[in-house]
């Protein structure tokens, strides 16, 4: 596909945002052959002899090791900046009310901090380096098929990308790092093959070899992402490549384990708070740990439909995003002040919206309190909210701080993993109606987040919303149908949120085995996968039904990049020769 | 490959048993095409209009529920009637004592029931269906890759290999259920294709499509036979076949995931007691669940060489196997009495020594005590076999009761996987000398049962031989180098118990990363994944240096079976025109 020369043999706005191929792009040569060159290589150095074993085994082993490595330092650098940046950020908002600002003002400097924040990650899209926004995912899947964008990975990307996530997750926005590092990763593993002191990289053949690396750090990418190896391994291998070998395998596990293990040796003692060198069951998993993991036969048939429910959230998710993009497409532009200004806005109206949400529940709750106006809503539900509010013995406070917030209320403060995990784990009953309206928010949100000209994750966001309608879901059915006070084994209300969780990643990026492996690894236990692979599959098949998952999407409808699946499409099957031509 | 015709053209003797290609043989196409017959069927059931939906897609999957399901079933009615008839037959030993026969009758009757036992699984092999040897695990590959042997996926082959492989397990042999559930998984997944009633399945690719069925089934085999759906997805997807497109994946996990809860719906109340339809963490993993799973990063060495150590284990049990195999092709035959008689020479074998294990022990414990000869042996080591005798306080007994048996004694008497948990969980310390004797004794066993006329897994036969490998070293640095007392969180003794076991399993069969799944959902416990996957890596590439897994080794230099792998052989590259033909 020798796409720069002849543009007009392109009849659709193609590789978005340009109209057309960007120069430089180019296919990837990904067959095996036997070249005079490639046996003259190999003879060169003794491949065909005994070296065999020291020189091809030995040290690309070592490299992919090396991909592992670099790729778990960066997610750990990432992991820890966010950590500290986001307290940062809180300790302002700490000090501006310590200060006796009022809430206006402290509301401004709440969305001020946000914009400068987002403002770093911005500039580093729209002015230095456009392919670090979004997620990279479809990029990445575009390249293991042999697509190649320039700079795809090029180290001012890897640069951009990883320092721009950090401040994106910093301003609060609905996104995830998880994405982004596996970007990261792929861009790890591609400049690996260059620091091949000792030729065991065949130049001949550095397509091929480069493609596998770029896997293995996709890999390692999530392994260290998620601290789940498996995990990665399994990723690659489902949503990288749709003509995968399966002895690529091993390398994907080997760069995924020391990925992983990296990851998991400097996040235990750093924000784990355990001794140096303490590794298993020791170390914190990421989404938190799952105790008592018990559910009935019975309740298959909720599962179920909460995969289709998912599958429907997901499919209007892409629906609306697709649409949201192609406008963006046409009216933004790929980079400049456009799209810088676009993050901007979309910041001030996630952080506005973050802010105002328990600002007016302490009025109304207030007003509430003050008036007695039970009547309209269903009382149980409205009784609790009133309980809630007496409990925590609200002042009548003109202040926000993240501490004193109610449980439910913090859902909306918080980083994106610690409300996760707060919706996972909490025994504590949430107030409804906040979730509710969580879930509302940040299903739009992070609709209308993923695109602008930002890194974002996609994982985390999609999980969060899931989690809070499968926390919906679990308070009701505890609450009318079985209560957990009759001495059942039922799915505890955190195991629904989980569930939801799985059916709404499922349903908006259709990943189905990888997904069940990595939410099994993160919450460290291996016994709840049957109704989580129940329901990614559910959720999957419902939103194939209506539309293509998001990456796919971006890629094939958006970028109308020619991705080649494993299985041509139905409508395909029967035009003369298309099989004999691919 | 039209192989049945032009025989003077093989130059090895091959297809292993009948120096040639036994009549029947024949490759199977696995292309996708597009003839005119294919796209009339097509055209005839409106697969290419709007019936795609739920023809297509709903059917399908739900064959390959069925395929999980029964393959489920299979499993459940194997592992409960290994369970009654292994209790049966101690409870014969009992009778036997309580009836104060002497120590040798009691000799005699525990072995003839072995051998009444074996002989039905030998009479099953030698005389009804030859393919219901071994673990079935080389034959699914070749059928996975291309060869179809007569029969190997035939009902006569399920029934013989179901039925004999509980006769074998019950008869003490060191052989596994879970590689003959993995066959007879298989044979249920091309049975399935038989009863596509709504035409779902083209019978113009019917090969293919019974390829990918054969697939999910053994797989669903796996997930049945572990309770661990992904580890059967990536078992079949890592050796399954060179040649797989990574969407099959979501194929094999809709029947794993189905087989996995059919057999845990099952197990959890039939022999775990609980009550019916609570699944989740309730039910028992298969061995049992490790609570605590730290390390320290100081130990990643040991387990290193362990991993060395488990590869060279592996790389002896191969050649010896295959000498051991060699012999037996040119002298034994494939049925037929002398291989009938050679099954019962190696139970006989086997029993006895099962059975004079403890009965010796018990003679020179007494002779010890009385005698109180201490000198030659490691004072540590002979005090706690003598501390542990005089806890159990034996008597002067002429008998043998499993029950009776203490920890160390009841090795060898025991069910294997019973066996296998307590060198996991037991948190009394072993007689290391026991330990040892069982290691080499399972080792050798082992290696002579692999290849007789009965059904036999290798799985957990390998995995007790490491276990027993782990505990040794377990309990030396524990007792040596780190003692557990000073409080450290360094790994317990189960825990390289299940490091050994990882290693000698990957060093035999050459599989690491479903490996490396199975152990992960089989002990319920996602976390200690890094150390495993260090050491099976190590493991295998041990072992590769030496010879090939056991299994490519049965298939490859014994049956000479034409099999191709993903990638050419280094030997291979260079033969001009090799790529091109393949």
């Amino acid at each position: 596909m020798d796409s720069s020369s002849d543009d007009e043999k392109w009849e659709v706005p193609t590789f978005a945002r340009h109209r057309k191929p960007p120069p430089g792009t180019e296919s990837i040569g990904y067959d095996l052959y036997e070249s005079p060159q490639y046996m003259n290589h190999l003879k060169q150095f003794g491949r065909l002899s005994g070296m065999d074993v020291c020189n091809n085994i030995g040290f690309r082993w070592i490299l992919l090791g090396m991909v592992g490595l670099v790729t778990g330092l960066v997610a750990v650098a990432v992991d820890v900046s966010i950590d500290y940046l986001f307290e940062f950020r809180m300790h302002i908002n700490d000090v501006v009310v310590d200060a006796g600002w009022s809430i206006g003002c402290q509301y401004l400097a709440f969305v001020g901090v946000a914009l400068c924040s987002v403002s770093v990650a911005a500039y580093l899209v729209c002015y230095v380096e456009v392919l670090a926004a979004g997620s990279g995912i479809p990029e990445i899947k575009c390249f293991l098929n042999g697509i190649d964008f320039p700079n795809v990975v090029g180290l001012k990307t890897l640069c951009a990308k990883a320092i721009g996530i950090v401040f994106s997750v910093t301003a609060g926005l609905p996104c995830g790092k998880e994405g982004p590092m596996i970007h990261s990763g792929a861009i790890t593993g591609a400049l690996v093959t260059r620091c091949d002191i000792l030729h065991t990289i065949n130049p001949v053949v550095i397509q091929q070899e480069t493609r596998d690396f770029v896997a293995a750090g996709a890999a390692a990418g999530v392994a260290a992402a998620f601290g789940a190896p498996l995990g990665g391994v399994l990723f690659a291998v489902e949503e990288g490549a749709s003509h995968m070998d399966p002895s690529i395998m091993t390398r994907l596990f080997v760069a995924c384990a020391t990925g992983a293990l990296a990851s998991r040796f400097f996040i235990g003692p750093i924000l784990g708070g355990i001794p140096w060198g303490h590794l298993g069951s020791a170390v914190p998993v990421s989404f938190g740990k799952f105790h008592h993991m018990e559910w009935d036969i019975l309740e298959m048939p909720i599962f179920a439909m909460m995969g289709v429910a998912g599958g429907l959230f997901g499919a209007l998710f892409n629906a609306v995003n697709q649409r949201l993009s192609e406008w963006r497409i046409r009216h933004i532009g790929p980079r400049g002040r456009r799209r810088f200004f676009e993050v901007l806005l979309v910041t001030l109206v996630v952080s506005s919206l973050q802010f105002l949400v328990p600002a007016v529940s302490v009025a109304s709750k207030e007003f509430s309190l003050s008036e007695e106006g039970v009547g309209s809503l269903p009382s149980q539900l409205h009784l609790r909210s009133l309980s809630e509010s007496e409990e925590s013995q609200l002042p009548l406070r003109r202040h926000l701080k993240l501490e004193e917030l109610s449980l439910s209320e913090s859902l909306f403060w918080q980083k994106n993993t610690a409300a996760l995990k707060s919706l996972f784990h909490s025994e504590e009953e949430f107030n409804l109606w906040y979730v509710l309206l969580f879930f509302v928010m940040n299903l739009s949100l992070s609709c209308l987040t993923y695109g602008i000209g930002v890194p974002s994750g996609l994982f985390v966001p999609a999980l969060l919303t899931g989690a809070a309608f499968g926390r919906i879901v679990g308070q009701l059915l505890h609450s009318y149908v079985f209560p957990i006070s009759e001495g059942q084994l039922f799915a505890a209300t955190g195991l629904y949120s989980l569930i939801g969780a799985s059916a709404m990643l499922a349903g908006t990026a259709r990943i189905t085995i990888s997904l069940a492996m990595i939410l099994m690894e993160v919450t460290g236990n291996a016994e709840f996968g049957l109704p989580i692979f129940l329901v990614v599959m559910l959720a999957k098949w419902t939103g194939d039904v209506f539309n293509r998952g998001i990456y796919d999407l971006h890629i094939i409808d958006l970028k109308k990049v020619p991705l080649l699946e494993a299985k041509p499409e139905t409508n395909m099957i029967g035009i003369f020769g298309f099989v004999y031509v691919v």
